[in-house]
């Protein structure tokens, strides 16, 4: 085989491994489109969020009768799941007081969220961004968002 | 004609008449949508936000390679539109050094934006809503806020 | 062909696709200290930022005797920089009253930097992040910047 | 004894009288990357910060890999042990719900850290920054610190 021929080859196939590292503004959408289906069963109006990676939001939706309070909160809920790479339930657990990270819901001036409905978003073991809910009970944004985390891999080949 | 039947004419003509006059997700993403065709035959990448009638962020997407300052950007043009009832282009003339409005830039809390490229959204003549643009040039944010705009009826029609 | 040869090349394409698309610590460190050489002969103490392409900081040094006003104002321009993928310099010339983004100024939470000094860094086509000098005058920090841009290639390959 | 010797000496003990009291840039990315190396070989990436006295920060490291969220952490954990000279380790246990100084860490704009990883840096009885460090559990990000804060001494020697 040519060795030019090989470096095309090798090009694209990296070229493939990185784009799907890469949050677009496409997939970002399907993902929330299946999250608000999901939350229409469920009979609740949620935000939901799509960031990247540095936690640099790419879309954002308010569904019909959501609180306009929860456009924020679900904004913070991606930004904290990148910031520190967990799901902002699991970080509420830690940052109760006596816990061992109380006191990081008070950093990075105001937008660290540490209720229930953020989550990484992965690729193999990369974080190509995260998923942030709000608009229900802690518990209901806290299962939308993991039921968002657990069809991405669907989500993105449906593109 | 029947009592009855004259009811539900009349409650669907209201109906008809009010639901125009209320910003939705689905309204939304469709004008964001119109918008974001635009912009790719325009060759630029832009953040699309539409605001309820309140500057209240309704949805808002990033296409991808757009400027990440430009978030913001369009979340400040449609708070704006709203918030004063006119373009932002509009307003950066009145609020130039020696203007008539020179100094409202820097109030509401940071969250004016004298930039071309809001539009607020008219329903006859009542404002449902704001179009923010940015990540192109002013005169680019401008034209597709413009278009935005213009197209409007169109798109409440496909829905 | 062997597989050592083959292993070569695939990770010399690798390298080329990843390697210089990522702002690594090692890289912010080598480039903050060629321009604080630089800054040295010049005579003026400074604060040097590095940030990745999304603006986060990578790292930020203060020259002994910098302005401590200095700090905010460099990460602000690498911020800014990456944010709107220009110069911070060519970016004031364009938001002086009456210029075509006046206004720019006042978005993004009061993030946005208009004094010189602040340069995006390419690899090649791809933004992989931002410099940001502050503590000279508006010219110094601007040579400064331009020059830890100018180097960057050949910082890269003294790593 | 001759003036000019006389005058040698004094200046010699003066210099290390003062130089010990005033952190430097020099002895900050000293200390940083001392720091660094007891992280590597704990397998941890973190974000390491030295302000001086006032809290000002002199330098910041973000290793590679390390949360994004941290770096705003370890500059506070700088600040906040400066502001009330002890351990952020200490201040934690003081701040819970029903401790002796539950609520300030609402105080300062934000800027107060209660998570261990912030050390006061003593130069003899005199504080001459401080070191914080965050991306770890809490426990490792006051192990690190205190490692920082043990081994100054020697680095201050190692200029």
């Amino acid at each position: 085989m040519e060795d030019c021929r090989l470096e095309k080859i090798i090009k694209r196939v990296v070229e493939e491994a990185i784009v799907k590292e890469v949050m677009s503004l496409k997939l970002a959408v399907a993902l929330i489109t299946a999250v608000e289906e999901k939350a229409g069963e469920m009979g609740v109006a949620v935000v939901t969020a799509v960031s990247d990676a540095s936690g640099r939001p790419v879309a954002v939706h308010c569904m019909d009768g959501a609180y306009h309070g929860s456009f924020d909160v679900a904004l913070q809920k991606t930004y904290t799941s990148t910031a520190f790479q967990m799901s902002t339930q699991k970080l509420s657990g830690l940052c109760q007081p006596g816990g061992e990270l109380y006191g990081l819901q008070f950093s990075n001036q105001g937008r660290v969220m540490i209720l229930g409905g953020g989550e990484p978003l992965m690729a193999g073991d990369t974080m190509i961004g995260a998923l942030g809910v709000s608009g229900g009970t802690a518990a209901q944004d806290s299962e939308l968002a993991a039921y968002g985390k657990a069809v991405l891999k669907e989500v993105i080949k449906c593109l």
